[in-house]
């Protein structure tokens, strides 16, 4: 069961079907995107070139009703960091893919002449079709004509022009079950490479498709309600993320500098309140309408920290609106309306890049002098300009170091040359570690401190915590997990439970450790043979000596500690 | 003699006068250059932040009346590829420091809350002066300012507004003896540290300077007569260069399918002959008024390669005008008038960028169909945003590894960041080999292959004639002296008698080499450390697989061969 690879030759347009080799049988998720990527990527390929594949992968419990467990993870070498990148995401996808049995689809070659496809994938297999009537739509809009198409059921994995225009912050998203197309695998510009293939999306229809249940059922379905009974105990799960949302992290985050604000000047907002996990909740329930503050992004997500922003007419204006883009869109442009933070995701999400690029790209913009931070009206004009494809659109769609090179910029808060998320390294020194070491690149999904119990601010123990986090989650990647499920994670025995009962193997928790640090290993291998090497885990310069003035910290963690 | 270093302190404005350490006593141009960034700057240091040093370096005989011996060497890590980067020119710069015994001039910090000054130099010492009335001033502007101030006969380092803007394609320029300041370090955007430093420029000022003599007077003469001698009876430096100037290039490499054409889509220009050299000769000579074919851009050289190219109206419109620019801003854009690339070459002069990032970046934004390749108005006119500072000027300012990523085109001519000059590589294979492995990035002044007698497409060999080529120009770049001396050169011991005599030292050809190997070592060893490996020592994937038409070859020297 959950045998099937994809394979999708866009030289030749052909569609194959493999039989999962044994040596991947307990890989999903990242763990398996990584491998295919280190198994046949050359790490001097080209990224936007034929020799790069790009691969989509769900977990092993994608279609199995555990709470949490449906994320699709995209890997490929990266355009933006020039290293191996997985980025993953909620949504349906990656349910419908694990219902068809297809554990990966890997997509290779280019096609030629700038033609553009779809892939269709459904029980009688996968065939490619022509895409040109999608070409240039924005993200929403392809969306739409899919279900007209194919019906509103199908999961739709989707680029949206940026990725068509081989722009390095281009993601690739997927629909939820709302049918909403805003679950963004944003990171590492991996719409770039789908792009660059002449992909434009990838459809699954599971209509009539048989999965395989459990092999050990009763274990199983004991098993899955232990989680869902753990979310219900844990105060986090069970009432403060299914209210706030991710957002529920800003008041932490403001409060120990963390908060990137205005170019990473300082890490803390005065405008904080207006767009902290109480202001969106409110904002959303008294506004009504469409939208909700309670949304699960995968069938059967208990925890439901998604949610819907409407305008104050009550129609939804985006979904979901978490803490990267209020923090990056918002504190760190000086912005404190949610409703212009709202309307830039969307524009960005239909425009199909990353708002964690485009808020560093913006903040930067600002810095330069193109426009004050905090004004508004002048970022949603730059935004805008992003789908008109003008010069300045094309350099904020090209993310921040680029930004800042044409810019002329020397504050630059990117490492390996991808922009850094929400959490000012000062201050949280462990995400800090995180950004600098990660095969990554700046990424907070990669291993982030923030909810342990240290003081974060404090120069000690910061390696270890980040090395512990970045073990822990690609734990939780190579599963298809959501990490917002750790909180609640008692005992992590019960995922080797699940996967063994589910697969009628004998599956420890130390295999599947074993499985996160080798694919930790690999991505690093891989990342040597690209050319990054200990001089690229670092932080830019600015970090070492200015001073953030919340925390009184600079980051001092030095290169010897790093490389442990 | 010739033992001063000056070090100029731009965070805290000292300038202090040291002695030239013993064990720096043979070192001078890029021997130096790279010898002081090695030993001073973190190679994990920001390009552009207070860390980076600017160093700039006459050679040992910059001032002593042998042909050829007076080139500015100016090094530093560069923004442009990330590594240790030296690059040296022509002009009185050198000549005029080596008169005032000042073997190198560093520059280190960054001046506070942007205050730009000029640094003047004279028989007294040094000091640092306000330079905000020369501020954004295109650089002919700023020479005829530092003229009036100090006089026509001074010697002046300048950058353009480029610099202060910190593009990464910024040059900077010194003047030549008839007062044009057109003689470029051009490559690897060492203007742009220069500028951030804020540093606008160097002002040397020899009168009452007292150099001292060589020791051994008679003999050096003799060997210094046995120099010109040479240059009067080759033929290439006797006739072909005062005649035709580097532009003698164009008809050989057009014919080998070594021109790049249409951004390196082909290797020969159906419009070669309206700019090769005898075009611009003829045009030269047909205009006359300021304009001439054979001019010395140093003090004393005999081989005069330099020329004034004047417009219609006889006025100078600018000097020199060189094969590079001509092949990448003519063959490389589909241009075939000079009058356009003369007029070009004088905007990127004068805003302060190097024409072969220019060129490059233009044929890419024509590859992205911004305008169509030929079209020389369209070219001008993206040539004039630069000055204009427009978010499309700034694209071509960022080079072409930027200009590529922004406007989304894939086949982009770059090593280490660092656009191609006009040899194509799979016709000219050494030079090839050179672009990919020389610790400066595509330079084809690292070591080219062109003028050697061998079959330039084949496979065979070129691993050793871009080593001989690396290491002997590395020689030249160590003493100051002029690449174009190297076909006259009969005995290159006549170099190390020079310097003995010159000093009253013994230092053979084997030291001289020693100090060149040890100067490219030492750079790979900083690059290492800057996070360059053998995985950045390689061409665009596109010249492994595009066949050039006219040689009917790609690029196809491997991995292990270049890593020998």
């Amino acid at each position: 069961m959950l045998d099937i690879i994809i394979r999708v030759n866009m030289s030749s347009l052909e569609v194959t079907m493999e039989k999962l080799p044994e040596g991947y049988r307990n890989l999903s998720g990242r763990g398996l995107t990584s491998r295919v990527v280190v198994d046949e990527v050359n790490p001097g390929a080209d990224p936007l070139g034929p020799r790069n594949k790009l691969v989509l992968a769900c977990g092993l419990l994608a279609d199995s009703g555990v709470s949490s467990s449906g994320r699709l993870s995209v890997g490929a070498k990266s355009p933006l960091t020039g290293g191996i990148k997985e980025s993953n995401a909620g949504g349906i996808a990656a349910y419908k893919m694990a219902r068809l049995g297809i554990r990966a689809i890997i997509v290779e070659g280019m096609s030629q002449n700038g033609h553009q496809h779809v892939l269709v994938l459904d029980k009688n297999g996968g065939s490619l079709r022509p895409g040109g009537d999608l070409s240039m739509l924005g993200v929403y809009d392809k969306a739409q004509r899919i279900y007209d198409q194919y019906g509103k059921k199908v999961g739709a994995v989707i680029i949206g022009p940026a990725g068509e225009r081989r722009q390095v912050t281009a993601g690739i998203t997927n629909n939820d079950p709302s049918g909403h197309p805003g679950r963004y695998c944003g990171r590492g510009g991996l719409g770039a490479v789908m792009g660059s293939k002449g992909l434009l999306a990838v459809i699954l229809d599971d209509t009539g498709a048989s999965p395989v249940g459990p092999v050990r059922r009763d274990q199983f379905l004991s098993r899955a309600k232990q989680i869902a009974r753990w979310i219900k105990e844990t105060p986090q799960t069970a009432e403060v993320f299914p209210k706030y949302g991710t957002a529920s992290m800003l008041d932490t985050t403001d409060a120990i500098g963390g908060l990137p604000t205005r170019n990473f000047s300082t890490g803390t907002f005065e405008g904080a309140e207006k767009i902290n996990g109480y202001a969106l909740h409110n904002t959303i329930v008294a506004r009504g309408g469409q939208g909700t503050p309670t949304h699960s992004c995968m069938p059967g997500c208990h925890i439901k920290c998604s949610n819907v922003f409407p305008g104050r007419d009550g129609n939804a204006v985006v979904s979901p609106l978490e803490y990267e883009t209020i923090g990056m869109v918002g504190a760190n442009c000086g912005i404190d309306d949610l409703d212009v933070i709202a309307r830039i995701n969307y524009l960005c999400n239909d425009y199909g890049v990353d708002t964690i690029e485009v808020g560093c790209a913006l903040a930067v913009a600002m810095e330069a002098g193109l426009m004050p931070f905090g004004d508004s009206g002048a970022a949603l004009a730059a935004v805008e300009e992003m789908a008109k494809d003008t010069f300045l659109g094309k350099i904020i769609a090209s993310g921040v170091v680029t930004a800042g090179r044409v810019l002329g910029v020397q504050r630059v808060p990117a490492v390996k040359g991808q922009g850094m998320p929400a959490y000012d390294p000062r201050a949280v020194k462990g995400t800090g570690v995180t950004y600098a070491t990660s095969p990554m690149g700046a990424d907070h999904t990669a291993g982030n401190t923030v909810r342990l119990n240290i003081r974060h601010s404090q120069r000690e123990g910061q390696v270890r915590a980040s090395r512990d986090a970045q073990l822990g989650i690609a734990l939780m990647d190579c599963l298809g997990l959501c990490v917002m499920l750790v909180t609640a994670l008692k005992d992590r025995g019960l995922l080797a439970e699940l996967v063994s009962s589910r697969f009628g193997r004998n599956v420890t928790l130390e295999v599947l450790l074993d499985m996160a640090r080798e694919t930790l290993d690999i991505e690093r291998a891989f990342n040597r043979g690209a050319g990054l090497t200990a001089a690229h885990d670092r932080l830019p310069e600015f970090f070492y000596h200015e001073t953030n003035p919340v925390s009184g910290t600079v980051f001092d963690i030095n290169r010897e500690d790093l490389e442990q």
